[in-house]
């Protein structure tokens, strides 16, 4: 992966590792250190855990190795925080994490500490080259931390909404204006060749690698994100119990989990309320619907008489309309929010929620895996997952592009996951 | 679908409805009626239960609607033996299938004969006009029952395999030759757009339709199947304990099942051996291996520096070579035979064993489900399964196609399946 | 064990022999051969395992040790047809037994007549001392035989119960009587010393030995059964959902099955009806209400503000009235019948159903087991069962004794297991 | 069950409840907020949760019905931290409490606070005929607090057990001394009628109530509890691995789960180890074996020649020798510790460990459940488990009886349960 990584030796490196990590503590903040420890389900990992291996990934793949000296903070953290790599040896096994009572928070906000100050040591130590080597690593850790970021926010909601008393991760700081809906309308995408992968300058997983091209027909997007109200219209309509418009795996988790609406949503007194990150509220129709597995979004395009784009057509479109900007994490919101019905052209490209693709997660042609722990990084997941675009209002905008492939297994939920149409 | 069928009205539907027909009963033939009852795993239906589906088949979307007069051979077999068409009505759930010991064996053959006889009739009532409505239902009848004739015989093989008796399903009728191995080469396959999908008369399934060009690299096919001998010095050199080939999900389930070898392998006396439809024999290292999950095929692939193809590259190398004929259910041997050292170009492309791609099975751009219970065959399973091509020894050589696709989940291995190799 | 056998050596040992083992094939007359090989439940085994299980036990325990020059029928038939006895050897695992499709119904047959003559060689061989050796062994096949005889009547219920077309076992040969309801009264039983446990001559199971005696209270026997139209009573308060009636973990039960009704039981068009030996079949309201679990039989007694009797009770009980005769298996009937209402004392303690008794399967004092294979046969079991009186409807009159002890799991239902009440 | 109460109205009581409700606070006082959150299986119950059910208990029976004008704590807390009480309403089920990481440690410290103040309220508002009243629901309510006290000492065990880092509880106090063994030998007890149940003043549970007579023969007890030492012979010797001592159902278990030795033993370097409330420490011979279920138990009886005894063989012995004292919770060890090899009689009959009995815990003759919620407490677990008698070191010493009746299924092993044998 030596070849992607043109940046120069700079400060720069520096304060974006220190920006990074301390966005790390800033999300986990509101929580209580009882809040830190559990895993209600496999997917969802305790907030401690997360913030010890993301500076375990530091420790490991650049402390130990090349800061002269560097003593382990505590030799037994390595097995306790190693996520799935095999190279580095044995580990908690995934759903064990929350036995791990012990380290207790603050031990974990030291651990962070002690790495954080070795790190500034060994800044200090590099020399161009000596950075120059270490920079894909040092990238590769500062992009895991910031993916981290995101499924810290989504594993606190799972573990807060499981709480019956629904508590409030933060206040909501302001009310949603009484916008109008935007209306949905299909824009065309000539066919033709497309580049596909990533070939600019700077960072990119070895997923996005394998540039090659692809043949696209002529297609249409929709311009904006499927909204609740429509997707309400949905379930009005009987969507959840008419087998037509679903995948025969999708309907029945339907039927053994008796699924009647995205995941968060309750009925209270006759009418839809969504767990947020704000407390339980109603549902506000025209924001982007959110929370739903690949089946029900493709079940939706059924219903609707569209379909999903392949993970191509997003990227094809994405060099057609070179939409910017989007509610990333940055804007502190942490959930989605309605188009602008002002704007025009491709619109919540970016940002809001993750786009299911109707693509499989494999690898591109000429995809190879870098040798040793790293090259477990990406490639052993190529299977039985779906590929998702464009981010999520819980993703950094540093950390997207428009080549970044997002991947989960069909029937997750709890991401801010969400639909875009697409037809002929 | 009813586009895609050209063949004019002739007594050789009626013929070729007969000789189908048959096939299934002989294949059924050496069975005691205890084993056509039981289903070990949710995957293998019992046999009973495949000759009175493929039957009530015809009944339901044949004589019912169209042969004036027509009376249900027994008005619950709708229930019986409808398989997954929701659209039909409820049913006996699959892993239910073993409980329908009754109706007995025979009468599943009254039953057989009952809807042999009224097609008979109907055929007889049919004008030019009329049979070109029915053919494309008719024609997707045979296709059908043509497929659960290779379930049939892999069904059977995993019921015998199960019993300690180690039954022969029918003995060996032909030693196998003294062959010499046939040397591995790779071929080229230059790179450019081909056209993939079905496009010439006759039938093909919707999954083949949406005829589309894709871009493809240059590339290089394996002349023949990989040989148990080769896969067997995958498992000598600790292929099956060492997770960097391995895809995350087959090396859990490499561990979980203390999976060490293909299905139907055992060691006896540190030599091993298989389970065929002839009983217990030694694995002959020059025969194609067989009966692999994909995650057991790629890995093999990753230990050996190559990869496996995509679905595209396959059907663009068989335009290239156009290879024909290969060991399919007519030969009678129902397991898989060296390649001929003799040959040359592409060899073992159609028959032995169906090879593993690295193709999702996804729809092609443009497909669309047929209106009605048909329009269930094949679009709601198109999620989380992988492409198979080119037919095994137990598909009917009539049966198979260049574009044909067949799909199963990656963790199966029950069906004849194996690997074919490219690389760059 | 030997000390508990008496009986000389008469011809009557080769009658009973092979009067009970060709009962065994007279119960299996009326099934396919398909209905011999399922198991749909692990409780339940295929008919034709029990035909071939009760023939191993001679084979094993008798033949191959004691007739000179005997050869096994099948070198792998100990490995098949092994229930649980872990001295004999490895076996065919419980929930496998629906794998052994082969050897086919008509093998087995043939195994046991191959049993059979040679069982008669050996007791021609036998002298009156050798006889007197074997006795007990012999013995404690038979009595095996007939317990698997009840198993067979209730494993093919259950078989044929799951299959839709609901099958007729047996046409109903007589029509019940237009019979009156038996008024429930309560005997008074005195407390006091009873002695407890087999101390007749003839044979016993090691479980009834450990003869003891027991100090109990007075108390009051219901004189008959609860019936099918008291248990609906039970029903129709509501029962099933309040949770005041029932133990915790059958109340668990109830709400994570569902359970409304007794096993068997359907509603059709407002009325209940139950599968029978005969087909569907209304409930008949004065007939023992039957195929319940220990939790529905508590709960009932709890609703009703009377308790179950412990085993102690129910066999004082015995003994101060001494009742005999019942509704056993040789009646034909094969499902429960009404009272007498002309009867007058302690009615329907034998036969009909087993009575579930407050009493867990526990060693009497100073119980040993046998040495060797047959001291497997009881004792391992005696933990988490609880202890049944009084034999059923599918019971063999010579096989029920006053101190005989059958136990079950307090979850089962398929076996012919009803209520009888007490009260201080 | 009011009858059963005598205690005169006096200051004792206030001080009584002062004292056990500190020592709850006392037991979590060494543990982190983190390890007050988890459940790691549902047996165990997180200690937060212990602390605020405890409370919960006085505020539903007591303060709410009886302190004027008394407020909730938190509307929602009675659905939060009721446990099995249907009567009291619906509530987080069992296997969900690792949900609720708030309301943190913090808040329910301050719900202790709010209930025992409001609770010394009470106590000062009651003259005497109201605190004889409520004396029964009082008194239930501190040993209900004192069983969840030993609960709350198993569960923090088990919680640190499962934490690679084996934290220490409380650092061992003393060295154990280089005490002796103690020989075993077995004491005659006469058989005859002995009075089985409570009879005394004083508070008891109703499940020893129901006072009766039992005849047991004559039989001997062993002198002192089975020791590390002697339980390492049973599995040097092959224990785990001999069918022929084990119920079956044990050695099921033994086999699915690969047991080998206790709960917490752990080889280190070829020597067994215990993980104990002070750490990982070497197993010390001479101590009462600890941790087994009653399946070892009872295996490890029959291989000794031995067997178990009976609750009621394990009173009337109490009742014969009378011994008092015992290391119990007040000792502050947290573990048991060997025989006084000076001392005479039976020894260890309290404290150390609960000693498993072959009785199921069943309810004594005439055993009625109370009325309302109170009825819940012991009745409806009357099935399928075990009793253990005599107290263990995590019991207090104020809480442990004669006649008292502990009960647990028979595959439990992280209470403090060993072994006391028994001989003809």
């Amino acid at each position: 992966m030596s070849t992607i990584f043109t940046a120069p030796a700079t400060q720069e490196t520096t304060q974006q590792y220190q920006h990074i990590r301390a966005r790390t503590e800033s999300i986990c903040q509101p929580l209580e250190p009882e809040d830190t420890v559990v895993q209600p389900i496999i997917d969802v990992s305790p907030p401690k855990w997360h913030m010890a291996h993301t500076s375990w990934f530091f420790e490991t793949f650049l402390l130990q190795p090349h800061l002269p000296g560097y003593k382990l903070f505590h030799k037994q953290y390595s097995y306790l925080f190693n996520s799935y790599y095999n190279s580095v040896g044995s580990r908690v096994q995934r759903d064990q994490r929350s036995t791990l009572t012990r380290p207790p928070l603050r031990d974990i906000y030291a651990y962070r500490q002690h790495v954080d100050e070795h790190m500034q040591r060994l800044f200090k130590q590099l020399d161009e080259e000596k950075l120059a080597e270490l920079l894909p690593v040092l990238q590769l850790g500062l992009q895991h931390e910031q993916q981290h970021q995101e499924l810290l926010i989504t594993d606190i909601k799972y573990i807060l909404s499981t709480n019956p008393l629904l508590p409030v991760y933060k206040p909501q700081q302001q009310q949603p204006g009484n916008y109008q809906a935007t209306k949905a309308t299909f824009l065309e995408i000539p066919g033709g060749t497309y580049t596909i992968g990533f070939q600019g300058e700077g960072f990119s997983f070895d997923n996005e690698l394998g540039v090659h091209e692809v043949l696209l027909e002529d297609f249409r997007i929709m311009n904006r994100l499927v909204t609740n109200g429509e997707y309400l219209e949905f379930m009005q309509d009987g969507g959840y119990r008419d087998f037509r418009h679903w995948l025969d795996e999708g309907f029945a988790l339907v039927n053994t989990q008796n699924l009647e609406a995205p995941l968060y949503w309750v009925k209270q007194e006759d009418a839809w309320h969504r767990f947020t990150m704000h407390g339980l509220e109603k549902v506000n129709l025209n924001d982007p619907v959110c929370h739903l597995s690949f089946y029900e979004a493709d079940a939706y395009a059924n219903w609707a008489g569209k379909r999903l784009l392949t993970e191509f057509e997003w990227e094809a479109a994405s060099q057609v309309y070179q939409p910017t900007g989007g509610n990333f994490v940055e804007s502190g919101l942490l959930e989605p929010t309605a188009a602008d019905p002002a704007a025009e052209g491709l619109q919540q490209l970016f940002g809001n929620v993750w786009e299911w693709t109707y693509s499989a997660y494999h690898p591109y042609p000429g995809f190879t895996k870098a040798p040793g722990a790293i090259g477990e990084y990406n490639g052993k997941f190529m299977l039985n997952q779906m590929v998702l675009r464009g981010g999520s209002c819980a993703t950094s905008e540093s950390h997207i592009r428009t080549t970044y492939r997002n991947f989960f297994h069909p029937d997750k939920r709890w991401q801010y996951n969400g639909i875009r149409l697409a037809q002929k």
